[in-house]
């Protein structure tokens, strides 16, 4: 019988680019975050609040991702970090070729840490590496607290959940006990920040992480 | 010179099980409605308290659509409403095909107004017809008054705009003349209805308006 050469895919083109992302950003020195959420959770408030918080100690570059509009990116401008809006115009998510060509418009031998602010939507982004070294949702009070059992795949990808809007908690019906059981159950490694972009609360200890997390992969 | 023939492709497969669809429900004389929303903007409380505010008046019966979980069919059916839960494992949308599965498991006869509500995503659904007569997206005052640019796609695809949440206004950046204006520019047809949820302000003008347009298709 005739021996059947079988190839298994290992990599799919998108995969394929991300490594190439990735060789690029680790070329600079560059550390990358893909922050992922549902629309409104305070995904552009935290990467605002973040550069604030770590100026003058780590440079931040940011890449927007939306399905429409340059609000989120007039926004990081006004701080004077370098930013690059991506619209998809209907698709769902980033992918790592549009990534790359943001990528080629940024400074990256002026940037510590990168941001890639994924779309608004807590399913479909999870699929598509863009070339990151660290995964983060970001939920929010409002939200609600079964939100890990309903998206347990976008919870169970990421390295820290950061949960924002905190100060909302007194106004409506969250249980912050049965959303950290959640978090737990879908992914019990994940670091968990619990903070108010609005307020400050909890911010420095999310700070810190990241900040860890850059200088670790310099050393 | 021989003829060609084009065939256009007038409707794709999903929009024929949908027009199936929208004939079943019409021959039981059930007005369908499509609740889209991102996740927590409060679909499942707004369909909660729409029934409670028409009991009586209206019957309604409920297909709740998740990635995965059977929290929301659960707190319908304690309303002793009837509801199917559809999981779809990782799709980021309902589709005809599915929901025609669960119209079969429903007691149409016993049913005025069938919602279905969508999978948490503000992008995906757009696309998917489920038979529907009725499209509505809910917005909630966390999420932010820039939704309607970053999102035009739902925003234009629906006849009404439920803005949930607005007893927490006092507590966030959310300019309501900002929103109205947004969704004035993508949808200058579309019913908005401000209403809570939680404290019941708002809602009867909107149950109002959704059991009109039932009466209206009986007639």
């Amino acid at each position: 019988m005739k021996k059947v050469e079988v190839i298994t895919q290992v990599l799919n083109a998108n995969d394929l680019i991300a490594e190439e992302n990735q060789a690029i950003l680790h070329n600079h020195g560059v550390l990358a975050v893909n922050l992922m959420a549902s629309p409104g959770a305070g995904k552009t408030s935290l990467i605002l609040q973040t550069a604030k918080s770590l100026a003058g100690r780590v440079r931040f570059g940011v890449i927007e991702g939306d399905v429409a509009s340059r609000i989120d990116a007039d926004k990081v401008a006004s701080l004077d970090i370098p930013v690059i809006q991506i619209n998809t115009g209907g698709e769902c998510h980033l992918d790592a070729l549009t990534v790359q060509k943001a990528l080629k418009g940024l400074p990256l031998n002026d940037i510590n840490i990168l941001v890639i602010e994924n779309v608004g939507n807590p399913i479909c982004p999870v699929e598509f590496q863009l070339g990151e070294k660290v995964r983060v949702v970001v939920a929010s009070v409002p939200e609600g607290d079964d939100k890990p059992y309903k998206y347990p795949g976008i919870f169970s990808a990421v390295d820290a959940v950061v949960l924002n809007k905190i100060d909302l908690a007194p106004y409506v019906d969250f249980r912050l006990d049965a959303m950290r059981q959640g978090i737990r159950t879908m992914n019990p490694k994940a670091e968990i920040f619990e903070l108010s972009c609005r307020t400050g609360d909890g911010l420095s200890a999310w700070a810190e992480w990241l900040e860890s997390r850059w200088r670790r992969q310099k050393e």
